[in-house]
């Protein structure tokens, strides 16, 4: 009987995802829980990954016409209180400031004085604060649009909380834009949600469904919330990034009113969109494998790990001088207009061990240099995309870095596309559905379903229903994709076109 | 008689400087009060300023060993309680969370619900929070040095705010590191001082004297406690950042303890640092001018605005066309490893008006350009910092665009240090110090001395009299300079060198 390959995380995804998952954050050290409850600390691993992700992202934003701007953290719950499905969705879970001072209690014991005259919350989102401002600035058509994203930590009181997937506290951007009539706002929330596909696509190597969600789903406040989402390995649907249409609502909360070309006072039209830390655990999630993580080279914090190997005393000087140097050439060159990250590690530990430690961090490209390779001229070097292991000369490999790291980003981006491709299904009955969602009737029981593209009949009671007994729900109404009329397969009421059904996070 | 010339900002510097600093952050749009008590909103001109800063720091930190990541925004009271000094400097102004929802109370009013078993504090400084990181994270002493930076937000509840100097809410980084001896972290406490004053003079344009705190103007919880101080145009000192050397008394009170390398079980040495946002009202305040503000080059969220000057609609498509070539041009250049930043200013309003929102926004070069200009292949020229203005071929002024910022940045620079030399003087008498620091006595009373060098006996008492009596204070007992040892002014007992008096933001 053939022996089970050791792997370097345990339990392996099949065993038990959701703790391969947690597994995987400690081994790359990306984050760890905080004694704070629900809140977490980014290690600088992880928080190089959402630099990178930031970088980008920021670069999109601008390169679109926006401008970034900072808003207060703290929210009067007054201004919550204005829109009323928005206070209903986020009143619930939020941390609540009372008091501005702790004093002694006369026992040597602090306790919190000098209450507040209406408390403050700390901003779960920002649209009513920044409305309130925006009601300040705009008069006239001229001052609009406005087009502006924010950069910052927001909480909300979570009960059960994942490292980076849901956290009580958690770093996002959030735009918020204002406009002065109704298609360029939708046009808006479009082009943001494009931004976020392209981003994915492009330096996540995540393929994303673009879509809108159904009314039930809908950020509290919003005409429409439009979505991204992805497949994960365990086949379940991560919402990785939102963008909405709030029509006149918050406008009308805040008060965002301006005077039009034609001279009639009107309210703005208002988008939000953001993207935030669980990003972080959509890559570990898509790409991740039973050895760790794998990070895409475009976000990677480094791309290359030199690892001089010194068997010998006198070869060390040797060694470190020719690996310092092939650092030197990597590191003059750029990939994409970004440079080529590289780092050396010299630590004295044990080969097996150093090797091991990068192959769980997930860099793209570890780089082996012993005597040998030196008098060769050559390295020996080893993917972590698909473990393909060689002996290459370092000019071929200098020469070549740029279309290294661009396969290695494209073989994980189709790889992850393949996946998602092979476990999403059309489905025609509700036999079928229910089977299909229910992990004892599968082969693999541990793992669910994947996407199923079936008809809806646009009711709420359907969603409640599959929810309940399946706890599956609309990921989206896809924008992809002819849409063929058919048949609910709950209802068998008629229906548009296929939406996309699946569990989520 | 002579007509006073107009000028942008009323008042003056001379007339009220406190009222001019406002009113130039609301000319140059870069921040304004919000509806949260003591909380600003950063609007999108005043954060390019903080980005740019962030942008250069954050190069600087990396290259000197650092590396970012990210702490919770709640402390636990307890963790704050942990270090005596620490907690009775911030718990008289702190945002306390006391709850975590918010209820209906049965009137339709809602109210805090779900009270916390612990209070958590809204972070003033991490610390304590960090600290309780570190003591997981560290074992051995090959576990050290961790040189973490955080960049964040934190909230000081201050009484009296004033938009960048002092806010209830602020942004900063905030460097916390951990060490194996005490001559390590001295070092690195002594490395980030230099950091940022390489970063006031090569960025800011602004000149800081380096020194450290007398023991009244420590950090609560610090050994030592390093700054730079710059002063402002009313004479004023700005601490404009400040190095910790905690010694051990946070790793004692989080319990950071390591083996070391000759197996003892030791605490381990921290430091911390940071500067924040209050930077950008020193830059204001260095720079500015009745006019409105002057970014010096290297922050300023544009270098250079193109004024297209359209008095014929004929000529319209010539002079824009004209504007982008040279949009381009310049945009494709780079200034110090950066994108030189031009922006053209298209808007149909009225040529003055238009060029006085830039002078306001202290972009360092305006160009027009007109029919005329065009003709001769030349633009007018503006500089920002001495108001000269010239016309110049368009070849000679993109050739020489990067000498011209450069001049610019460097006038900045010795107008900043000429204007503090003029203003810093030897004083050797208790009496001379009394007239040099109250306004009645000073030709121009409305503005104060400056900085008095002059000596000190060491003692807390005549920091206290001279706070009391002046409101002055010891800004640093400075690093640079010969230690001549005299009497103080005040007691007549022995000083070890003059220290540096004045007032301060």
């Amino acid at each position: 009987m053939a022996k089970q390959p050791k792997t370097a995380i345990s339990p392996t995804r099949n065993e038990d995802y959701p703790e391969w998952y947690q597994q995987v954050v400690k081994a790359a050290d990306l984050a760890e829980n905080s004694p704070v409850r629900g809140c977490m600390v980014i290690k600088p691993w992880g928080y190089t990954i959402w630099e990178n992700i930031q970088k980008h992202l920021d670069r999109m934003f601008k390169d679109s016409g926006h401008v970034n701007a900072y808003f207060p953290l703290f929210i009067p719950k007054k201004y919550l209180e204005k829109e009323a499905a928005h206070v209903d969705g986020f009143a619930k879970e939020c941390a609540v400031v009372t008091h501005s001072r702790l004093e002694d209690d006369g026992t040597g014991k602090l306790v919190p004085a000098s209450p507040l005259e209406e408390p403050l919350i700390v901003r779960p989102t920002s649209e009513t604060i920044i409305g309130e401002m925006y009601a300040k600035w705009v008069q006239s058509y001229r001052d609009l649009p406005i087009l502006i994203n924010q950069w910052a930590n927001v909480v909300r009181w979570e009960m059960r909380t994942r490292l980076f997937l849901r956290t009580a506290e958690f770093l996002w951007q959030e735009g918020h834009t204002a406009h002065a009539n109704s298609e360029e706002a939708w046009e808006e929330t479009r082009k943001m949600l494009d931004v976020y596909a392209t981003f994915s696509r492009d330096y996540m190597a995540m393929p994303v469904i673009q879509g809108e969600k159904s009314a039930s789903e809908r950020f509290p406040g919003a005409v429409s919330t439009l979505c991204i989402e992805a497949m994960m390995q365990d086949r379940k649907a991560l919402q990785a990034g939102t963008s909405h249409f709030l029509g006149q609502n918050f406008s009308k909360a805040s008060n965002i009113q301006f005077q039009s070309e034609a001279g009639e006072l009107e309210y703005a039209w208002t988008t939000s969109w953001g993207v935030s830390t669980r990003l972080v655990g959509g890559l570990i999630m898509t790409h991740g494998d039973d050895d760790g993580l794998i990070c895409p080279p475009r976000l990677a914090p480094q791309h290359v790990v030199i690892l001089p190997i010194i068997n010998k005393e006198e070869t060390r000087t040797q060694v470190l001088e020719f690996c310092e140097r092939l650092r030197q050439r990597l590191r003059s060159l750029r990939w994409h207009d970004d440079p080529v990250e590289v780092h050396v590690d010299a630590r004295d530990i044990r080969g097996g061990e150093k090797s091991w430690q990068w192959v769980k961090k997930g860099v793209p490209l570890r780089i082996e240099v012993g005597p040998r390779d030196i008098e060769n001229n050559s390295v020996f070097m080893a993917r972590r995309d698909t473990g393909e292991k060689k002996s290459i000369s370092v000019d071929e490999f200098v020469g070549n870095i740029g279309t290294i790291l661009d396969n290695i980003q494209d073989t994980l981006y189709q790889r992850a596309l393949a996946f998602r491709t092979e476990n999403t299904h059309k489905i025609d009955s509700k036999a079928d559905f229910y089977n299909f969602f229910t992990p004892e009737n599968q082969e693999k029981p541990e793992i669910h379903g994947g996407f199923a593209l079936a008809h809806w009949d646009g009711s709420a009671e359907v969603e409640e229903q599959l929810k309940k007994d399946l706890k599956v729900t609309i990921r989206c109404i896809p924008f992809e994709g002819e849409k063929v009329p058919g048949k609910c397969i709950i209802s068998g009421r008629p229906s548009a076109g296929r939406v996309i059904f699946g569990k989520s996070y």
